[in-house]
């Protein structure tokens, strides 16, 4: 294989947003960091799945025994921008014992009569665990801001809740790594055109999307406040262009990456005799 | 790429637990029906990830529009025999989102209080899903066999309950797998001192696993009661030669595509105008 193309620059640092963070000033086509090619984005997905799973692995390890540490990837998007290809494509990559995925519909009967973080608290990850949350709490001041779901001031307590309640995940030893993959509205209708054209696709598609994309703008306007409002030191927000799917796609795997070698984690010690052992096995 | 070498005779027929059926007989070092050495499993493996998901993911799209099949996969084997390599290298390649793995553990004291079935019931995968059982309900009728942890009449009431537990899921829609990965007691010392010498791997050891060893043949007897007990025209039990890894790999995968295939899903028509859909699209 020849050589593969590395990011130039970290996106755990390029695509981490700072203080007075614009998303308008975001370009959905850009690919920061990194200058290769689709092919060698490709190739260069691929060529990490190993390291990944290596670092999952680890993870998972500790968790046996008795390590606190677990990951949290909260993923975020408006319909199309691909967390399915994230969750296939690069948590696809680990082993399925060690993630555990979760996608959140909108609330059922039961989920509604109660606060919004409960069903969430129900599906934060085990320790040793990947977490993955294909959406999120983060609905609840996203849809809920932009459909008048609820007033201002109940969306700006659960900013506040929000805040306390991942400040409370990350004492307990989870990583969170929250991302908003961000395409344009024109890309979006090509993906949507995309489906329609393919029988292959139409069960992906909902007439729901097409309501929502009324509200482009405001959708903008409330993830801006959202990220605003609860990008936290040990929570901070990422945002990947991803008009380029296999540019998102390196990205998150570089963040999950990052996130998991952060933990600096060492396969755990035999606590048994292994030398004993050995000679166990040899005799039986 | 060059020609993969693929199965001369389906596994899901040569595997297959019929008449007479004695696991004695089964060699587990042998790769019936395939005559390619362990490259060519590894590229035919690699081959069909992509056909395994896409008849996956019809499963999944039949699901969302109310069809209701699903496939419900058991594993059942010794330690080390390579149930977590299955879930891994053939399960892994399905996209995360339709697949519902568990892994069954020594029961809680809670589920000990219930029927022996009742954390499985729990686990049974939703239409539209791949469920995948690390160990099972099969447990019951083993190790409890095995350790006397339950009587013979008690024993012989769960092969029953566990034929009409089974036929009750079909009914429902669900194909059932069965597989038992089938390794040596040489094989499986080898694998143990694999795992003690890997400083990496002595996570994976357990000196419980020894205690389970000097069991062997009595597991084998076990096995052999279970299987003719509970192999049924509706989820009849395939015992795969283990001692080679890639092959039972590859033959899983078999196994697992062909259920699938037996569903003859096409992709879920559009509820909706596709045409008209299409114009509200583009002028949006």
């Amino acid at each position: 294989m020849t050589e593969v193309v590395e990011f130039l620059k970290d996106p755990a640092e390029t695509l981490k947003v700072g203080d007075g963070f614009l998303l308008s000033q975001v370009d959905p086509d850009s690919t920061p960091g990194y200058v290769g090619n689709k092919a060698d984005g490709r190739e260069l997905l691929a060529a990490l799945d190993g390291k990944l799973t290596e670092l999952q692995e680890r993870l998972y390890a500790r968790g046996k025994f008795g390590g606190p540490e677990r990951l949290l990837l909260i993923l975020q998007a408006m319909d199309t921008a691909g967390k399915g290809g994230i969750v296939s494509h690069v948590m696809g990559a680990m082993d399925p014992q060690g993630v555990q995925l979760k996608a959140f519909k909108a609330p059922t009967e039961d989920e509604k009569a109660h606060d919004f973080l409960w069903r969430i608290e129900k599906e934060t990850p085990a320790a040793g665990m990947v977490g993955v949350f294909d959406r999120s709490h983060y609905e609840d001041v996203l849809i809920h801001k932009v459909r008048g779901l609820a007033p201002q001031e109940e969306i700006e307590r659960r900013y506040r809740a929000i805040n306390e309640f991942e400040e409370r995940l990350a004492e307990a030893g989870t990583r969170i790594v929250k991302v908003m993959l961000y395409i344009s509205k024109d890309e979006q209708k090509e993906r949507l055109l995309a489906r329609l054209d393919d029988p292959a696709k139409h069960w992906k598609y909902s007439t729901g999307d097409l309501k929502e994309r009324v509200f482009w703008n405001d959708y903008m306007d409330a993830y801006q406040a959202a990220i605003e409002n609860t990008n936290t030191p040990i929570a901070s927000w990422h945002v990947v262009p991803a008009n380029k799917k296999w540019y998102a796609r390196i990205a998150v795997q570089h963040l999950v990456m990052n996130a998991l070698e952060d933990f600096k984690l060492e396969w755990p010690a035999a606590e048994f005799d292994v030398a004993a052992e050995r000679r166990l096995v040899e005799k039986s």
